[in-house]
């Protein structure tokens, strides 16, 4: 079928939706959730996550620089979407979700308990591009909840019904449709890697 | 159940994977797999891809200063995992894979038609991050198949079956939870947008 020539828009989906908590030198913790997020570097691990000036957490972050990426689940879908589009200006959102703090390992900034990975953040550089600042953070620590990981101590990251979010919607992943590699990778060795994965 | 600390790590999940297609000054036309990519933002329309030094569609991309991403839909999954692991040095990824390259509006770079949205993206900047350089890029134009757009010319992005990437294995997208703003609208108005959206 041909195609429509459209205007420039952010229209590179699906993208992570990630819950940050943060605060400020002093104040209480906050969180908001962020769309424009994504690792951008291996080694050091690193992420950008991108904010709008006027948004209560961006001073927050830049006064702290550190922040916590909590990873969202089905479960959390809702209380991401409250955090997106409420203030914590207005609402104390840890309060009115019933959503736990937890001691990070690495930074000052609580994590979210009922998140399954918690991921510790140091700004490293706040890039201004127009709309949003990006800040560039290197990765301190990771912390992940124990009924994701088996016996051998692999990380089981399917039982953690993460989200994505795709053109204005949150959505659930459905199934896996190949491992990275698997277009290269002789039929024996993906019937092996799938028994290996039913004997978790 | 209480967390495991774990090493820092490049563990936000799940994330985009998109292909990316390029050519340098001369060159034959390229896909490149990008897992690290993401929007940054808003206004104007910017995206980032980060890409490590070593990778053939690195000195493309850097030459040229220009790239399209193709998203990715389930259908395209095995092409992704393929031009995510096979290099352009020694494959012609679009011959191989049987893929078609389609003029692009503004840039000098084929997009690929098989894709059903296609970004042009002009590179602004590259940052050096350690194995990554992230390019940071302005998107310029967007093309969409007609397919995805309906009588009212809205953009339905579900038709478009698009996957997503978490832990190392591509994800279909299984329905949607919500969406931007579902969690402080009323129960009437969710019920509107639903039969609003069956009637395209």
């Amino acid at each position: 079928m041909a195609k429509q020539l459209w205007k420039p828009s952010t229209i590179l989906n699906p993208v992570p939706v990630v819950m940050v908590s943060c605060c400020g030198r002093e104040g209480k913790p906050n969180i908001i959730t962020v769309a424009w997020a994504g690792t951008i570097n291996s080694k050091p691990p690193m992420v950008s996550i991108s904010i709008r000036k006027e948004r209560y957490s961006y001073n927050l972050i830049k006064e702290k620089g550190q922040f916590v990426i909590n990873l969202t689940t089905r479960k959390l879908a809702f209380a991401a979407d409250f955090c997106g589009v409420k203030s914590g200006r207005d609402v104390d959102k840890f309060e009115v979700l019933k959503l736990t703090q937890e001691k990070a390992s690495v930074v000052d900034v609580p994590m979210i308990k009922e998140s399954p990975v918690n991921i510790e953040c140091t700004v490293k550089d706040i890039i201004e591009l127009g709309s949003h600042d990006m800040f560039i953070a290197q990765i301190e620590a990771v912390s992940v909840d124990e009924s994701l990981i088996d016996k051998k101590g692999r990380l089981c990251m399917e039982k953690a019904d993460l989200i994505c979010y795709s053109h204005g919607e949150y959505w659930s992943l459905e199934k896996t449709l190949g491992y990275f590699g698997y277009s290269i990778t002789k039929r024996k060795e993906v019937l092996k890697r799938r028994l290996n994965k039913k004997d978790r």
